[in-house]
């Protein structure tokens, strides 16, 4: 491919799209940029309308950093307005969509979409997370933890664990090993966090539940008593936004706990003359899937999460729909929460006879946006849920699929689904850089831009394994996950503690469930360093949150990555080579002469030299990561 | 890439899928082969149920020619199945999805599908089209031609013109060159269109409209009487069905004539008491887009199409949901038609104030088909539909895409469309077979098996210049384009007179409309007997119309496809190369040990010699075509 396709570049900011949230009726210009020199003739924009395919000439509006910009304009007349690029060279038309260039004419998958009526929570784009799993944070009050047997079983005892041991193992739905973490210590740590470059937090379910996770839950209109109750959550919520920050709360509305109030099977908290479980004519029966003999259908056969019926329209209004409902009632003052997490969102409402997702959704979506029109709508989907991406459904999936899973997999870890099944794990396949790209563009190139700018990027989380827990990630491309996970456009989620080089084990989510290490001197560590340098220049730079994004290089074991933004743009290279190994970057296609210097922003030496005015050579040492910034032309 | 992922293979025949039309709760197997000596150590049936993704190992339960078919089952839960393949090697994961393998997860945009309550159009995999365009094909009747001024008005003369003339150019909008083509010539040809090998009619519009083409349509519910009227209808349906051959019409429901009756702007055909034109309250004003000053909206802003309102519920009745409908009478006795063909169906009810469409389409297939569950629904579409090809909207697309428009530029000629563009016209681009292979797949791999088999695929139509005409393409290359249209899964169409050779002019809808030759010894030509050929060969061999489908070469400029069915196999080789080359082909991924003899079945003569027991080497003369049949193993 001719060396000037790889500067051909659009995205849907505003460096590129004069109006990236459009309404109906508005005339937008197109953008798209190239070498100066750039053997092209003549561009056109391509976009749908009413289902017809329009071209339109696009013209030459200015030079900039050696890079041309053409520019059309197009007609914002649907809600969804899809375009690529036509580029016409002597003896070849090329074709430029989200996903490359091409010399064949592309079908509409990876087209370029505005979509026009989409209400962005603007606050994600540039957003630190820091995802709680609150039973393991801090203890802020002792007076509310679990008293020694309160939910003890037979066989299953409640622990009341020291803050410096280790959680133990537990049997399959009885995580009963409490520390006493609670939300008057999260409210506590807010300058902490604060001082981290955190800007928001996802706490894991709070709602009133036996267990520790609190997955199970028996009351969704209470914070469970021992994170402090409802009262505690609205001192966090008040202190956390009078320090800038945000907050999204945890939810399963797939299921309850069989002992919620509604189903109420062991009246473990509730009388049981109320329930569904005992009362056939409790109002809450409709609630759930009774079959023959009070038997009922579990989520995944587990008979302590009675699934939810979401046939019933008064479950639809008491969960989202009525003005009372669980998920508005959080929304509200003096909670004000930020957004909802939700657990499965993937499998919500699917079940072998009754299929209510695609109608659901939407109707949660538009009750959560009537209360907050930022609120932002968090999924639980591991896979590739670009068609729950498009303005209706969700607003991100956590991103395990086009985050986590790859730069995993890139350092070397099996794919963390794949590892489950006894046939895939320790197959030993080393990814490409070309796989890399291609499982992160092969998702974002299905989304509209602003889905780009939506992404919960994360490594860790309560499900998986801590990455720096394997003995087999070493530092160095522990530092290119987190490199690769703050430079991809959206938010980058840090998992409590990772930055505290947290313990843990492998194989087990109570091995990612460790209490927070707060007696360690974890500051001094690079650890620490790392995050703290990561989310401050997250905050600092708008080429980090507002700025588009590009693959620059994707050989070998070898992939770079380039965001950037008005006089700004960062490289990160990441290295899964075994040897040393010099690679071509083409910076100019970004506007760069040469990196920032002879040290990255994590202070490793970098030697670089220019070559031909548009791109430098990289000598990069096996294995090594860095983050650059560059020197504009 | 390792020479074993070339026989890496499945479809959604029968010969991969136990159930190919399941039903919910069935338990369908599903089976994937390759090469008996491939290092595959496990295979993985990988599918998503309940929004969830499952995997399910898969055994090798037969050898067969060389290949190994590994098999697993999956249950039947949704309407929609989704699944794709994991090849396990040491050191190596591989994915298979419809659009090949790869090192990476892929996303799920080319995953099979499955569809559970599709009823697919089964005659229309094995079916050859013959495409007529009345006014031109045949004057079986001269009692009910056009009169001499019949249609005249000012400026624009009616035109009688004799059978042997060239058709005048014509003005926009008006079409007045009458030969006297009718629905009795058609019936009469029946002899020759069935020796020909032609089992499906699909004819241009026919219903009461001045213009020789009828798309300005002022009578839904009456055959023109120039071509015979109804009663002609009746008689040419009656006959077909007798010869075992079906037949589908054409229609625009976007817009009609401006004489239409519930139009009636002139009063050319009705009285203007009637008609919503002149009367502001008469029942069909609701039908059109009126404005102020009885503006109105004209399709594409041509005020002799004024364009429909589906906004209105009583034409939603007139059209499609009545029992006395526009589609339902025609699709009921004695016209017993067997599909609609849908003019501009890309465009249809969507304009900048009203979209429509995703609500309409599911509606008019429904109403379609309670009148007769096997009735083919052809839409009008030039791009990318695959979004309308999932079970919901059409059965097939008018395919262009992915066929007429790529096989066009493959020989030689600007795209359909981008010739129509003054930038896009002479680039001069030679496209490659690769470019070909995507164009191809990019557009079957997005869709469900059925729809494969569903496609309407063809070279020429009453809206393209004909291929032949083109003096820059040879003989030979026109070989291919048929050849390539005839293995394509799906129907094929011949456009009236292509077999006869039949004269023309490019750039123009007139020059593509020349009165059949019956005069002239066409039979004897070699594009009679090329046709003739193809027509048999389809009806004859299961390969053909059951059969699987893949590329198994696309290098350069020569590409090679295979279809595959029990004990056959055909292979299209297509060069576009200006020289001599000797190509692999991996004859042995169908299970076939080379070709069967030493000339094509077109009477070419072919250089072969086996290589490895699973590849031929073929040496391809410059610009050559085949079509072959293999020797099994």
């Amino acid at each position: 491919m001719d060396t000037w396709l790889e500067s051909v570049y659009s995205d849907g900011t505003a460096a590129f799209v004069s109006q990236p949230a459009p309404r109906k009726g508005d005339s937008v210009k197109i953008s798209l940029r190239m070498y100066e020199d750039a053997p092209v003739r003549h561009v056109l924009l391509w976009y749908l309308r009413n289902g017809t395919e329009h071209l339109q000439a696009a013209k030459a509006v200015r030079r900039e950093r050696g890079l041309v910009y053409y520019e059309a304009a197009m007609p914002v007349t649907e809600k969804r307005m899809q375009y690529h690029f036509y580029l016409v060279c002597d003896g070849c038309v090329y074709f430029y969509t989200q996903r490359g260039v091409t010399t064949y004419m592309p079908d509409r998958t990876y087209d370029f979409v505005l979509l026009t009526d989409y209400v962005q929570p603007a606050w994600v784009k540039d957003a630190v997370f820091y995802q709680i799993f609150p039973e393991r944070f801090c203890n802020g009050d002792e007076s509310n933890d679990v008293q020694p047997g309160e939910y003890a079983q037979e066989g299953h005892p409640t622990l009341h664990m020291q803050w410096t041991d280790r959680p133990p193992s537990y049997e399959k739905g009885r995580c009963l090993d409490f520390y006493g973490g609670d939300l008057e210590g999260i409210r506590q740590k807010i300058p902490y966090l604060k001082d981290l470059g955190v800007t928001a937090l996802y706490l894991n379910p709070i709602f009133r539940a036996p267990s520790v996770h609190k997955y199970d839950c028996v009351d969704y209109f209470h914070v469970d008593p021992h994170f402090g109750g409802d009262e505690a959550l609205a001192a966090l919520s008040r202190d956390l936004h009078a320090n800038g920050m945000k907050l999204i709360l945890d939810i399963s509305i797939n299921h309850t706990g069989a002992n919620h109030r509604w189903f109420n099977r062991d009246g473990m908290f509730f009388d049981t003359s109320e329930g569904a479980y005992h009362d056939p004519d409790a109002p809450e029966r409709g609630y759930y899937f009774f079959g023959e003999g009070n038997s009922y259908h579990g989520w995944y056969g587990n008979d302590n999460l009675p699934t939810l019926n979401y046939t019933s329209q008064a479950l639809r209004d008491a969960v989202y729909r009525g003005e009372d409902s669980v998920l508005k009632k959080w929304l509200k003052p003096p909670y004000s929460i930020d957004g909802w997490r939700f657990d499965v969102a993937d499998t919500f409402a699917r079940n072998d006879d009754v299929q209510l997702a695609d109608e659901l959704w939407p109707e949660i979506r538009q009750s959560i946006r009537a209360v907050n029109d930022q609120a932002y709508i968090l999924a639980e989907d591991w896979g590739d849920c670009a068609a729950s991406l498009q303005g209706d459904v969700w607003d991100s999936p956590m991103n395990y699929y086009g985050c986590a899973r790859p730069i995993r997999q890139f350092f070397g870890q099996d794919d963390l689904l794949m590892s489950r099944h006894p046939l895939l794990k320790n197959v030993g396949y080393k990814m490409t850089a070309a796989d890399l790209e291609a499982r992160v563009m092969q998702h974002l190139a299905k989304l509209p831009w602003a889905f780009w700018e939506n992404q919960f990027n994360l490594l860790d989380s309560h499900d998986v394994s801590r990455l720096h827990n394997d003995p087999a990630i070493p530092p160095m491309a522990y530092r290119g996950a987190v490199i690769f996970q703050f430079i991809l456009p959206g938010a980058a989620s840090i998992y409590y503690g990772d930055e505290a080089a947290i313990g843990g084990r492998l194989g087990s989510n109570e091995g990612c469930r460790y209490p927070m290490p707060w007696g360690e001197d974890f500051q001094s560590g690079w650890m620490y360093r790392l995050y703290k340098t990561m989310a401050h220049l997250k905050g600092e730079h708008e080429a980090l949150s507002l700025g588009g994004m590009k693959f620059l290089y994707a050989d070998g074991y070898i992939a770079a990555i380039a965001r950037f933004w008005g006089d700004e743009a960062f490289v990160a290279v990441l290295s899964a080579s075994q040897r040393t190994e010099t690679v071509r970057l083409p910076l100019g296609a970004v506007g760069a002469a040469g990196f920032d210097g002879r040290v990255d922003l994590l202070g490793e030496p970098m030697d670089w030299r220019p070559l031909d005015g548009r791109s430098v050579s990289l000598t990069v040492p096996a294995g090594t990561c860095y983050l650059a910034r560059c020197q504009m032309k």
